[in-house]
């Protein structure tokens, strides 16, 4: 369309969300233009100091509200045992559940042989000295399943096979709740059959 | 979700795009952080300065890139047509058919009961004297056809039935290309009915 240039440059910006197509984008500059001044500028302000307004934690590389680390709360959390997960994002979903209390271990990133992406070796050398400096027990690695998550957690395992009284632990395979059969792949199946649980 | 504060306040004002949920804003709030100081800066002044650098013809109201208006033109354009629409959107809608050559006249707002809302008189009285400046033959109703859309043309047609010489046309009412009649409602069917032509 023949916009004006302040539009398609708006436009163009707010096509940078994800799933934000051309159409999506330009409703959504619509309605901006009918947002009152003081809206516009909240929003504009929020966006110029997400970055330098958001913390992460040094140690367990979490997103956190301000230092120190709720996350790594000694006298809060159960420090035996520590969740290996991708993103900062995954430690809210876990949370949700409200039934984990203990360690969280943000990677930034999976190993992606096809994106030329490896795991830090500081990140690893830091879990190594979680693990020593608190005493942990256990190791649970909440990776996706996939075929760079699952590269990822064999990493892991092998870097941290020297200590031989931790336990390392992956998040369960099988049939997600509400789902039906039909509509499961033969491989979920297969590790739904073989993890069986009495009942 | 617990987030950060900062983090909550994106999500919110990222809900108040059209069709935008929480998933959907969290989605892009947490997108928004894995983009460059740069990017996010230039979003915020884009989105700050978006309404001072748009500008409205103070004659047809249509949105435009620079004062004169491009729309209003007599050079360019078909000075003896007039169409009536209802937001600027619609302007660059008719534009993109690339076969309408004539004014515009955006009325910014239709008549709905309802929602206590009316045709500004400065905006008929506005058209008025276009009318008759630019000694207009035929005035293009092109508003949606429903309830309020409806009501707001015969609004127009009986303000403007003083000037005998004027043709009053509206949008031809039908079926949709490439639709089928299966999905066509009743009172559509009956006006592509009686409004079909020869073949």
């Amino acid at each position: 369309m023949n916009y004006p240039k302040t539009l398609l440059k708006l436009i163009t910006l707010l096509k940078k969300f994800p799933g934000v197509g051309g159409k999506s984008a330009e409703r959504f500059a619509f309605k901006m233009i009918e947002w009152d001044e003081a809206l516009l500028k909240d929003m504009a302000h929020t966006i110029e100091n997400i970055k330098k307004e958001l913390l992460f934690c040094s140690s367990c590389g979490a997103m956190i509200e301000e230092e120190p680390c709720a996350f790594c709360d000694k006298e809060k959390r159960d420090t035996s045992r520590i969740c290996i997960v991708t993103s900062f994002k995954d430690v809210f979903l876990i949370e949700e559940m409200r039934t984990y209390k203990g360690l969280y271990h943000v990677l930034g990133g999976i190993i992606s042989p096809l994106h030329g992406k490896d795991i830090a070796p500081e990140k690893m050398a830091l879990l190594r000295k979680r693990i020593l400096e608190n005493q942990v027990a256990e190791i649970i690695i909440a990776l996706d399943p996939t075929l760079e998550g699952d590269a990822t957690s064999l990493y892991i395992k092998e870097k941290l096979t020297d200590n031989a009284d931790l336990i390392i632990s992956r998040l369960a395979l099988g049939i997600p709740m509400g789902s039906s059969l039909d509509y499961i792949d033969q491989g979920t199946l297969a590790f739904a059959f073989s993890g069986r649980s009495k009942y």
